[in-house]
């Protein structure tokens, strides 16, 4: 009887133990932690299937259902849900534009941060992203705001030597780096917030400026 | 007796479990992987004592024992041990020439890929960097080679927005993601090994042509 007693103790402290072991691998396991890199340039392929998810056919003359890094890239940005915060030096590319207005139109909060210069050349979507109603704010005048990086729903972080344009999508040797780490992710938050508020037009208008860095001697503020 | 024998049973049972434990936490303990991110344009300060650790001063009128974004780039760099793996669009910043030529003169194994047009620009210091006798490719003629990453060790990747010119560095915004996640670095290990071999001058004069993409038709190629 005290056999079975001393067996059936030890089997109860060991299923403890081994019930405290599974719960504290479970808490440790690392999260699903998306790291992803595209190079480009990009096979050109149709995007029709990406915005419109439901369409049975397409009789353009491209490849269709190819997965390639443009689409992957069209997939994170159509993916967010909340929020999307731009900052790109030049953004001429129409698909991306359709991204981005999709995303507004159905409520998701844009913000595009870009450079003065760029935003009124031949071919730049600007000027059509702000027609919509998107908020688009431009970096100072006499340095180039050269950024090329997206926060989507302050969480996941597109970055890389890739300009939203045609050329760097299509011909360019580029890459874009995705990532959800934390540590590489928040810095992005932060910078982008402070840079959203310096290029704001009415705190420059209000102290009498076209812009708060009309010389370089201003550069100093963006250190 | 035998109620010695259950409690001394029991609490082998118990120290075996947490011991168990400790074991499989230590395993899955994550190493501490490097991510950083600086931004620019980074305050000009000297930095003769990252290139001279022992210098006890510097008469120059520039700011000294300042930490900056472009002080914390060039140590980066300088802590290179084996090999430096660079793929850059432009480079005309000379401490960073500076410092990837006292690598070379250390033994570290530089390999430098970068576009073709502005190699050639004045300021350029890819010559410098060739007179020195490290091994410098170029992309293909018609597209940009627009990258500007680096692999450091095989382990540590440098990359962003940020070109190795000195406006880059001291007036643009910029961005530069350090990281040692290896589901980011291995993808730019290997477009630097693709890169690197389709670049090889032996292989596209051996084929008769001066480079692999005279025309936009062979873009295909590296999409």
């Amino acid at each position: 009887m005290w056999t079975v007693k001393v067996v059936g103790l030890g089997l109860v402290a060991l299923s403890l133990s081994l019930e405290v072991l599974v719960w504290v691998v479970r808490r440790r396991r690392p999260k699903n932690i998306l790291n992803e890199v595209l190079f480009f340039p990009s096979e050109i392929t149709c995007t029709e299937a990406i915005f419109t998810p439901s369409l049975h056919s397409c009789l353009c003359t491209l490849p269709h259902g190819v997965e390639t890094s443009f689409s992957r890239l069209l997939c994170h940005i159509l993916s967010t849900s909340s929020s999307l915060d731009l900052c790109v030096f030049a953004f001429s590319n129409m698909d991306l534009c359709r991204a981005v207005l999709a995303l507004h139109n159905r409520g998701v909060v844009v913000r595009i941060l870009t450079d003065k210069d760029y935003a009124a050349i031949t071919g730049s979507q600007i000027g059509v992203l702000r027609k919509a109603g998107i908020c688009v704010r431009c970096g100072v005048k006499t340095v180039y705001m050269h950024h090329k990086f997206v926060v989507i729903d302050g969480r996941l972080l597109i970055n890389g030597s890739l300009n939203w344009t045609v050329t760097a999508v299509q011909s360019n040797m580029e890459n874009v780096l995705i990532t959800e780490v934390p540590k590489l992710v928040q810095p992005f938050i932060k910078e982008f917030h402070r840079l959203w508020e310096q290029s704001d037009p009415s705190a420059y208008l209000r102290s009498g400026d076209q812009n708060p860095a009309q010389n370089r001697n201003d550069v100093a503020l963006f250190s």
